[in-house]
């Protein structure tokens, strides 16, 4: 876990905004554990009706809980979300649909409202139905509370290390405002559990389609610019709910607005970092910084392509300054440009200069990589626009643990 | 090796077709072997000239070689190509192209003909220059012959266990034609070496523009058609060269057309498929047979993105029937279908109906996935498109053999 926090961050998680309650207990989905430290039931529930954005999976096959939330998301407004984790409930048809949707009456009726101003999520194995006796059970257990955010966020982990939560605050019309958020990674220690989720919470007041167009962005820049191993999950899910407990006009753009997404962008890059991070089997990561690119769209398409390169990615465990396979994943990443004025950098160290290899220093290189976190930095020479993608090493224990049978 | 001839095989390689010879030596790009089994450069010559077509990489970073041969397509004939293996002439700048010219003008002068008439391939580590002084040694002692198919098939491996050759025969217009082929793998033990390179060859006459099209469709139902890890190499090359030794009318279509593509398809296929048999690390082998699909261009996406899937390649691995992770992979494939029509089987086992999981048997599925080969077939129920693609399994030794460190 974090020991210090970074940049532009406060302490806190998904309920530091203000009128977020949370909670997770241990149901029995997942393997009972004798610690009694695993939990794999959760809520996040406000107290005000929240506007609410949402960003899902493009994958076609959809787990039952995304289908009910992308039907929900047309009301605009929720008071709450209720998971599970160890059972994805995908590709498991009507009756999966009928068991997301019960799941969000169980904690509707808890908390007194309608079952469609409840979300839900999901995740781990895909294909079997939901073991609905425990689920019910352990809805019922919820107590959600403001100084639960760890228990919450504890309870949407599958195959993570570590919870991972995040907080920053911002200043717009004359208010001090929070941002929080939780997230469980694309760690897939067991078989298909790589969904990446995310809840992110304000209680600023925001126009709904404000909201939508900042949480885009700033996943975009976060949770679109991370690979653990290229596949798209059937569950991923990131929302936004703002409730407004704290106050002010809306804000729908201008200073305010900046001040809302910069804060937002904080605690999603953070989130999204520390996913990758905890990437099963990964021991170390690495930036990728795309410069001089002819538009934002492809430089994060370069950067991504990088990232993903199973090729640089066992490079980069063996601490292997192999720039060759950067600059081949950079090739067919399906953006144009022109490999003769690109220029490769390891930290200040040149690699590769206007289309030629340079005559740098492999062992210090070496060293250079053998650190926690490294960052290379490709100049297209083909404009302006940058972006940033990270990726981890790829180790024997990836292929160890996705190998392993699952019962 | 193969120990038998696959189904429409015959006998033989690239040198099977008449007027083809062959050679390859060891002249040190590589590491020296004491067991005198290496060889790093290569010939294939035509005593005639030949048509050519060729299927270069998308890459955008492209070798030299890939850059001198492209620009040499538009003559549209060729007597032969000089390869070396070891070192990929790839982001070596205009150094890099002087080299792969010098190449083809050492064997050119050695056969007797204008430098731009042959071809050349390389295949290994990015971003080093060629050492040409044992390059143009080896060149120099390169003895083209019929009968040293298998010393050519050798002298273009970089990491491949064992040589890939195939041939076949067909009739057309009264003549019996044979087609002849060698290919080397995207076996990745070492560093940059992914690179597929195949070089197919025919005895009968063909028209350039049919040989291009005909060249194209059956690269796409083979190497088009397997993945190792996804990582699209700087200088992946196929040929097919037809010197029209035996005679006849120039085929340009119809039913020797036909004749022709089938031959041609069936020696690319077997080379395909045994580039994953022998893919670095792999133990076992997979297909993925779509069918029901709107459109042979989308059976194919389907089929490739699950073929390249790490978490299916990694189940495969350890035997496990994992199947929501073959239909999270048909989902991100970028094509369009209804999950809750779509049906999967292990060979006759029905794993999904669709859109709900079945109550198979898992450990008889294991069992099945034990073996050497298998093969998933998914319905799409979406049209009459089918496509096979072929993957291996995701091992230990990829990532151990591909984070050693260069030198």
């Amino acid at each position: 876990m974090s020991e210090e926090l970074a940049e532009g961050l406060v302490a806190g998680g998904a309920t530091r905004p203000a009128g977020f309650l949370a909670d997770g207990v241990f149901c029995g989905i997942k393997e009972h554990d004798p610690a009694g430290e695993k939990r794999d039931v959760g809520c996040l529930v406000s107290e005000l009706h929240a506007t609410v954005a949402g960003v899902f999976t493009e994958n076609k096959v959809k787990a039952a809980p995304v289908l009910v939330d992308q039907e929900r998301m047309q009301l605009g407004v929720t008071c709450g979300i209720v998971y599970c984790s160890g059972n994805a409930n995908a590709c498991t048809g009507n009756q999966g649909l009928a068991n997301a949707r019960e799941m969000t009456a169980l904690l509707a009726n808890q908390v007194g409202v309608a079952a469609d101003e409840i979300l839900v999520c999901s995740t781990g194995v895909i294909g079997k139905q939901l073991p609905m006796d425990i689920v019910r059970d352990g809805i019922s257990r919820l107590a959600p509370a403001r100084e639960r955010h760890l228990e919450a966020a504890v309870a949407m982990l599958t195959t993570d290390e570590w919870p991972k939560e995040a907080a920053a605050e911002f200043e717009a019309n004359g208010h001090t405002y929070a941002v929080g958020g939780m997230a469980k990674g694309a760690a897939m220690i067991h078989p298909n559990m790589a969904t990446m989720l995310a809840y992110l919470t304000t209680d600023a007041p925001v126009a709904r389609s404000f909201l939508q167009t900042t949480l885009k962005r700033a996943v975009d820049d976060s949770f679109h610019m991370i690979s653990v191993d290229g596949d798209t999950s059937t569950n991923d899910t990131v929302l936004a709910l703002a409730n407004g407990a704290v106050g002010g006009p809306e804000i729908n753009g201008g200073a305010a607005g900046e001040a809302l997404e910069t804060a937002l962008r904080a605690v999603a890059v953070h989130l999204a970092k520390e996913i990758v991070r905890n990437a099963e089997g990964a021991t170390k990561m690495f930036g990728v910084e795309v410069r001089g690119a002819a538009s934002v769209a492809a430089a994060r398409l370069v950067g991504r392509s990088v990232a993903s390169s199973s090729l640089v990615k066992t490079a980069f465990l063996g601490s292997d300054p192999n720039w060759g396979r950067i600059m081949c994943a950079a090739g067919y990443s399906g953006v144009d440009f022109d490999p003769d004025k690109a220029s490769l950098w390891l930290e200040d160290m040149l690699l590769f200069q206007n289309g030629t290899p340079t005559d740098f220093d492999e062992d210090a290189a070496s060293t250079l990589l053998d650190r926690k976190q490294s960052l290379f930095i490709l100049d297209l020479a083909d404009g302006n626009a940058t972006a940033t993608a990270w990726g981890c090493d790829l180790t024997t224990e990836y292929v160890i643990f996705n190998s392993d049978y699952r019962t």
